[in-house]
């Protein structure tokens, strides 16, 4: 089906509700459309125009959710960068993306670390003259509206393609399942860069719904809000849900009863944070997503919270799953899923590998099973994914830089549990005369802070299988 | 999009919640689909199977209800007959359609009104073989799941389409409209073979609510729900809520305050039945929707009610719509709607013919105008339009069949304003001698009840334009 261009639309079917609340001010619809519309033309003048595709490196504020929809109303593809990530890895995104230009808000601009690349900055753009255009109202299902990086089994990462199809039907089928009231407000303290947060504004562009803005996590503000019931909603994860239940704790308080939805991303959420969270009245709806399926494919309703404890829910209205090769319950298998939500495919470099098999699932690398009722339970994230504070690591992105190093021969990169951060990854190296100090810094050269091995461990051999593939679940054991 | 086949899907997704409930029994969505699941194993007996045309006379029931459903399972299309027609207008859109069987229920087989047509009764499926097959668990877009008559300028009906996509996208436009909460319940008291009751059926296996079904309408216990709040959303007509509101006003009682949506479809509300039914606490949504477009294309908020009376509200945030010819607010023209909720056209003798535009607008024949926020007002229902009841009139059906009378040279029809029924037909004749008593007898005998004109009025001549053309309004002037 056609989708109208979403603020386009909602300005003109809502225009007075409340659409953005933050730090810098406060928008309805019909500003946010006004506000975004001005830049939108400000960038055209630019020559950026429908089809284009700009990159995008940000904090995550007000400002940046309107140069995010001025972007939408031209109908252009953003590429989001995520701020954490080093020069290296910046630039072979870039690069790869192959964009017209790269928007930066004014903090980047001042720093060095996009030295090499021509950026363009928010307050360079705001100051271009007003160039009009058509707005594009209806979008085709396939039309791409935001790309994300992220990195596979080989390490290599991949431009994933979110379409107006899939963002739109991701959003149809979670409002199915976690309903919309009139008073709904989703607090946002995600990245933008990333589908947890980008998902929040475009459901309440497709919604109607209010969304209140944080450029950073603040496990006080989140407690005031959702005590106080300004806010409906909020997505977490298990690390951040904890300080949450912490800061409510301390204060002897609860929920308020018009708060309905914690939606925990990134794994399970131990029993422990579960319990207590239900003592502060707090509706936990775990959920399984991911950037190739826009957010949510499955997510565990607050009734079978406990019953269903370790689940990863039900599939939403519009998805499948299934267990490659098995239709029995409990067998595990690699989980694959069908939906509208689904990328079709990568762009750049990657462009012609497809995640989908033959017959359209996407093969998620995630090991898991379907319990009798139909309920996902994930065993094992995929290609040993390590889930750091909500941002995934994969090892052999961390191996493949390790393995740069000349002194490095064979390397190997797996989950530590941490109090702090949940899981960060440490290296096994098999080496040349080399320090750990010396490695430390090259890795922090190469990679972002969070991707860093806390820890090295020189060894003389690496666990490996018959056909000489690293077996990483190997190592973790042997932490 | 793909689109998972509804009720399959939905007993996947949350199997335990209530979907149905009315005077033979309830049903969970898991009931529900077992139930109606054993009876498309029994329609496939009589090799009735995937893209296969059946259709459905009958009442407005439960048993109808898992009927359609088994139909949909099998992923057959359904024709629904309006019980109300008579015996020649029957057999006209049976042979139109195409049919495979005719399906009866039991109340329908023992009267002599399908003497001329084979049926199978809903007992003789009953007791039929179950004969196992596979569940099509996607559906394309556009592949037609009911069909539905109406008649339009010509006289002649039509098979309206009605897609999977767009009952599907009808439903979801619906939901960011009116929100969605756990404890949602929609009274149906609307015929199933039309779409303001088929319509509710199909939301309520989208968003996983229930649906209270009464096979009439019945004032006092519409009234008694709304104040128990054991429903939260009701679709009536100006006529019935009127009737509803007397209800709630004789017994001084309120409406529950959990009771949300009362939809108001056919035409305009006037400000006194708004009034009344803001005393009683009942929130009243003026919508304008049609068969051809699967349900509501714009819907007046409560907030606006009063504010904007006699608007059919905004369009909702998949629709578009403008006035042919102009782009002026208040410019009187006719409507034309786009969206992924129009029919993609008719079946059987007028298949050829496009209900849409080249640009893929669809020409309602209603006149109506924008305001300058947008809201749309209709002025004159298409085609001179006659609603009684809820039933739509096509006046030109009518003239066709008293022209058919070997006395009657010239005939034109057109509404009279009534205090019971909103609108009833009143026929103007010039013709050879013949009483008024014939005449009815012979309308009777090719015409549905309600659409039999309540007056005959002998005149010497008819008002026409220079073209020769019926002026219908000047007839209702003549009133």
């Amino acid at each position: 089906m056609m989708i109208p261009n979403w603020l386009h639309q909602r300005a003109k079917v809502s225009p007075e509700l409340s659409a953005l609340v933050g730090k810098e001010g406060q928008w309805t619809f019909r500003e946010l459309y006004e506000a975004s519309l001005g830049i939108a033309q400000q960038l055209h003048s630019f020559n950026i125009a429908s089809g284009d595709r700009v990159a995008l490196l940000s904090h995550s504020n007000e400002e940046t959710v309107l140069f995010i929809h001025a972007s939408w109303l031209l109908s252009v593809e953003v590429v989001f960068l995520n701020s954490r990530l080093t020069e290296d890895e910046l630039e072979w995104q870039i690069n790869d993306a192959e964009v017209e230009i790269v928007v930066v808000d004014d903090r980047v601009a001042q720093t060095p670390i996009l030295d090499g690349v021509e950026c363009l900055s928010y307050s360079t753009i705001r100051q271009a003259e007003r160039k009009e255009f058509e707005v594009v109202e209806l979008w085709e299902e396939d039309r791409t509206l935001s790309v994300m990086y992220t990195s596979g089994t080989t390490g290599v990462p991949k431009g994933v393609r979110q379409t107006a199809g899939n963002h739109t039907s991701s959003a149809l089928a979670s409002v199915l399942n976690l309903g919309l009231t009139d008073r709904d407000s989703w607090l946002c303290m995600m990245p933008l860069f990333h589908i947890s947060g980008l998902s929040i504004i475009i459901r309440s562009v497709i919604y109607g719904m209010e969304t209140r803005l944080y450029e950073k996590f603040d496990a006080k503000e989140a407690a005031a809000q959702i005590t106080a019931g300004t806010v409906t909603a909020m997505s977490v994860v298990a690390l951040t849900l904890d300080q949450i239940v912490r800061v409510i704790e301390e204060g002897n308080s609860k929920a308020h009863p018009t708060f309905r939805t914690m939606l925990v991303g990134g794994g399970p959420v131990p029993l422990d944070y579960l319990e207590r969270a239900a003592e502060c009245g707090l509706p936990i709806l775990q959920t399984y997503g991911m950037t190739e399926t826009s957010s949510q494919t499955a997510t565990l309703g607050k009734v079978d919270a406990v019953r269903k404890l370790g689940s990863a829910g039900k599939p939403l209205f519009f998805n499948q799953i299934k267990i490659k090769g098995t239709d029995q319950a409990r067998e595990v298998g690699e989980v694959l899923i069908k939906g509208p939500h689904v990328t079709p495919g990568y762009i750049g470099s990657q462009s012609n590998r497809s995640p989908l098999t033959g017959d359209g699932w996407l093969a998620t690398g995630d090991a898991g099973y379907l319990d009798e009722e139909g309920y996902l339970f994930i065993v094992d994230r995929r290609a040993d994914l390590i889930i750091s504070g909500g941002e995934n690591i994969y090892p052999a992105e961390i191996e493949n830089v390790l393995l740069a190093h000349p002194a490095v021969r064979e390397a190997g990169v797996c989950a530590k549990d941490d109090d702090q951060w949940g899981q960060v990854p440490v290296a096994f190296l098999i080496s040349d005369q080399v320090s750990e100090q010396e490695i430390l810094a090259y890795c922090a050269q190469h990679l972002a802070r969070y991707k860093v091995p806390k820890e090295i461990r020189f060894v003389d051999q690496l666990p490996r299988n018959a056909s000489n593939k690293l077996m990483r679940f190997e190592l973790k054991k042997s932490l």
